[in-house]
C-alpha cells in the first residue's frame, strides 16, 4: 500500500515533469553560467528561463528582482542582515511570536551579539496578528518588519500588503517569509509594498537547496555569501542550474494550477476536518478557519499525545507532523500555538495534517478509516481521560 | 562532433552514476530528514550514507566533522566568519594573493566594514607561497590562516598541513578552500592541523549547488546561517537530500579512482602542454611545474589576446578558460598572475586547459590539431607581433 503522505508543510514530493526538466542539466547542459564559451551559455540559458518563470509566479516586475539562494533559510537570513548592514541607523526590527525558526533564531542571535533591538508581535487565540501591538513596535529605527505570509504549522495568512504599507510609512523596509505560501495562493507582488520575499523550491514540489529571495528594484541590499559576480554581485556561489532550472519548472506548474488545485485541495481539507470532528470528540481546529492555506489543518486533539499518535499513524503508513519539522530534535511544545495561547494539554495533542496536489480522496478516507480508533486507544490508556471533566460542564 | 570541454576546474559533467544514484530521493524518498515518520527517516538514511562517503574521501576521523553546504562559497563564507565570531580578542586574518573571491570579497568586505586585518601573503613567479611573508603576518591576533589546498588558475599546490602546523603554532585556527582539491589529490586529514576545508560537489563530477565544511571535531564554531537544528545545529536549512546523496557518491566514487585517474589525466595534461610548446613558440606554462594538480594547464601565449582565443577555440567545439570563470563578466587581468608578477602581456595571452576523467585522449589531439593555426592568425593580425622583439635576443 503506497504511504499516505499528509505532511507537505515539512516537504513535497518533487514532480516528476520537474525532475525530468532538471535531468539534462547535470550531465548535457552542465556547464557554468558564469563560463564564456558555449557549454557555459546554455547554461546560463537555463537560468534565465527560470528566472522568469518564478518572476511570474510571483508577479513580480522585473526578472532580476528574483535573487537564487539555497532555500528559504538562506533567503531569511539574507533579508534579515541585509535590511540591517544597508540602514545604518536602524537597527530594530519587527516580526511576529509566530514566524519559522529562519526568522527567529537569527533574530534572537542578533539581539543577544549585535545589540539589535526585536520586537516580536504577538497573536490572538486564532493565530491573527495583534494590530495595536504592531503598530506600538514600528518607529523610527526599524530597520525591517518580517511577517510571514503564512503560518507553517496553522497555515493562518498575515495581511501581507497592508503591513507592508504601514512599514513602509515608518520608513523600514518589509520582507516576508512566503516559504508556505509561494504556489499556494496568489501573490501579484507588483502592486505591493513588499521589498523582500523569501521562496523555498521544495514546498511547490521543486527540489530541495534551491530558493530564491524575491528583491524589489531599487531594495537597499548586502549580500550575505561573498565571492564571484553571479546573481548580478547579490549572491556568490556557482549556480545551481539544475536546483534553478527545477525550481523555475515547478513555479511554472504552480502558477498554472494555481486556482484549480486550491480549490480541490482545500475541499479534500475539509472533508478530513468534517470527517475528524464528526467522529472524535474533544477535537479542535486550530488557526484562523475563515483565513487560512487551503491544504493545512491543524488539530488538536485533547487527552492525546501527539507524538504517540504521530507514530501509531506512522505504522499505519500515514505521514503527519506533530509541530513543524524544522523544530523536531526538540520536544519542545510549539513555539506558534504557545503563542496562540493554546492550552497546553491541546498543544501535547496537536498534529498537523498538510495537503497537496498528491493528495487523493482515497488518502483522506484512510485517515478517517483509522485515526478515530487509535485516538480511542490512546485516549483509553491515559489517566487524564478516565478523570477527564465532562466537556460541557 | 562532442564538444570538447577543458574547463573542469570551472565545473565538471555530474557523473552518470551520480545522477543515477540522485534521482529516487526527489519523488520516492522525498522525506524531510526532519520529520519523525518513515518518510522522513528514509530521507535521514540517505543524508547519513552520504556523510560518511565524504568523511572517507577526506580521511576524516567522525562523520559528524562534515557539513553540509550550499556550494563551496558558503563554505568559506561560514569558515571565515565563524573563526572570527567564536575567537573575540582575535580579529586578523591571514590569507594569500592568489585565493578564490569567495575569500578575498569577503576579507576585503570586513576589512572594510568591520575592521578585520587581513594580511595578504604574496607568491613567487611560480605561485609559490613566500614563506617568510607568511611567517611575519602571523600573530598572536591572527584568529584564522587560510590558504587554499590548489590554485584554481594553475593548479599550484600549498604545504596546507605545514602550514596548519604553524597557524597552530601561533594560536590560529587553520583553514583551507580545497574546492580544486578534493577529488583530486589525497587528503588524510585525520593526520593533520587542519580545522576547517571546503569543497565543493560540482568540482568533482557531483552535482551543484552542493559542498561541505569540513569542521574538526572540537574547532570552535559559529554557524552563518541560522534556523531549524540541522546539521547539529551547525548549518539551518531543510537539508539538499538529493545534492547530500549526490555528493557522497561522488565522493565514492572519486575515492575510489584518485590514483589511477590522476595518472591518467596527468599524461594527457603532459601531452597537451608537451604538444603546445613543440608547435607554438613564445607559448609558458604557468605555475609551480613540479608541484601541481594533474588536470590543470594554465598556458600563456604571447602576443595573442586570450578572449579572443577562447572565442575562435569555442567555434571549433573547444571549451576553455582565460582566467577562471567566476571571475568573469568582469574583464580585469586574473589577479593569481599579477600576484605572481606574470608580464602583462602574457596575462592578456593565458588560457587554462582543465582536464577531467571525461578528457579522452583525442579531445586533446584535437586541442592539438587546431590550436596552432589559430594562435597563428591572431599573432598575424596583431601588430605587437610584427613588430615583436625577437624572443632570445
Ligand atoms: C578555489 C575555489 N574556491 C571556491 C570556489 C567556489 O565554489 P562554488 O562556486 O561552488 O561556491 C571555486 C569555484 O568556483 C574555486 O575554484
Ligand atoms: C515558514 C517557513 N519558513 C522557512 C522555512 C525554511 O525553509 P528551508 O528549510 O527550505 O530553508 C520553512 C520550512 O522549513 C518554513 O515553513
Amino acid at each position: 500500500m503506497r504511504p499516505v503522505y499528509l505532511d507537505n508543510n515539512a516537504t513535497t514530493a518533487t514532480d516528476a515533469s520537474v525532475v525530468a526538466a532538471m535531468l539534462p542539466w547535470f550531465t548535457e547542459r552542465f556547464g557554468n553560467p558564469s563560463s564564456a564559451h558555449a557549454v557555459g551559455a546554455a547554461a546560463a540559458d537555463g537560468v534565465r528561463l527560470a528566472r522568469r518563470q518564478v518572476q511570474a509566479l510571483l508577479g513580480a516586475a522585473h526578472d532580476h528582482e528574483v535573487v537564487f539562494t539555497s532555500g528559504g533559510t538562506e533567503a531569511n537570513n539574507t533579508a534579515i542582515l541585509s535590511a540591517l548592514e544597508s540602514q545604518p541607523g536602524r537597527d530594530e526590527i519587527v516580526t511576529t511570536a509566530v514566524e519559522h525558526p529562519a526568522i527567529l533564531a537569527l533574530a534572537a542571535h542578533l539581539e543577544k551579539t549585535r545589540g539589535v533591538k526585536v520586537h516580536t508581535v504577538g497573536v490572538d487565540g486564532d493565530g491573527r496578528l495583534d494590530m495595536d501591538d504592531f503598530e506600538r513596535a514600528l518607529g523610527p529605527r526599524t530597520a525591517l518588519v518580517s511577517v510571514m505570509w503564512a503560518n507553517n504549522e496553522t497555515g493562518t495568512l498575515f495581511p501581507v500588503a497592508a503591513l507592508a504599507r504601514q512599514a513602509h510609512a515608518a520608513g523600514a523596509l518589509f520582507h516576508t517569509d512566503a516559504v508556505q505560501a509561494v504556489g499556494r495562493v496568489p501573490l501579484g507582488l507588483r502592486d505591493t509594498d513588499i521589498d523582500m520575499l523569501s521562496l523555498s523550491g521544495h514546498k511547490l514540489h521543486g527540489p530541495k537547496g534551491i530558493g530564491a529571495l524575491y528583491l524589489r528594484k531599487g531594495t537597499a541590499f548586502r549580500p550575505l555569501l561573498r565571492g564571484g559576480r553571479q546573481e548580478r554581485g547579490r549572491r556568490g556561489g556557482t549556480e545551481n542550474v539544475p536546483g534553478i532550472v527545477g525550481l523555475g519548472a515547478a513555479a511554472d506548474l504552480a502558477a498554472r494550477y494555481l486556482e484549480t488545485e486550491r480549490g480541490w485541495i482545500g475541499r479534500l481539507r475539509d472533508r478530513l476536518e468534517q470527517g475528524v470532528l464528526a467522529q472524535i470528540g474533544q477535537a479542535h481546529v486550530l488557526g484562523d478557519r475563515g483565513n487560512r492555506l487551503a491544504n493545512t489543518a491543524c488539530i488538536a486533539f485533547e487527552y492525546v499525545d501527539a507524538d504517540a499518535l504521530l507514530l501509531l499513524l506512522d505504522r499505519a503508513g500515514i505521514a503527519v507532523s506533530s509541530g513543524s519539522a524544522c523544530a523536531s530534535g526538540g520536544m519542545e511544545p510549539s513555539h506558534v500555538l504557545r503563542a496562540m495561547r493554546v492550552p497546553a494539554g491541546a498543544i501535547r495533542g496537536a498534529v498537523r495534517f498538510s495537503l497537496s496536489r498528491d493528495t487523493a480522496v482515497a488518502d483522506i478516507d484512510r485517515v478517517l478509516d483509522v485515526l478515530p480508533d487509535i485516538v480511542g486507544r490512546l485516549r483509553s490508556s491515559s489517566p487524564l481521560w478516565r478523570d477527564r471533566a465532562p466537556t460541557f460542564a
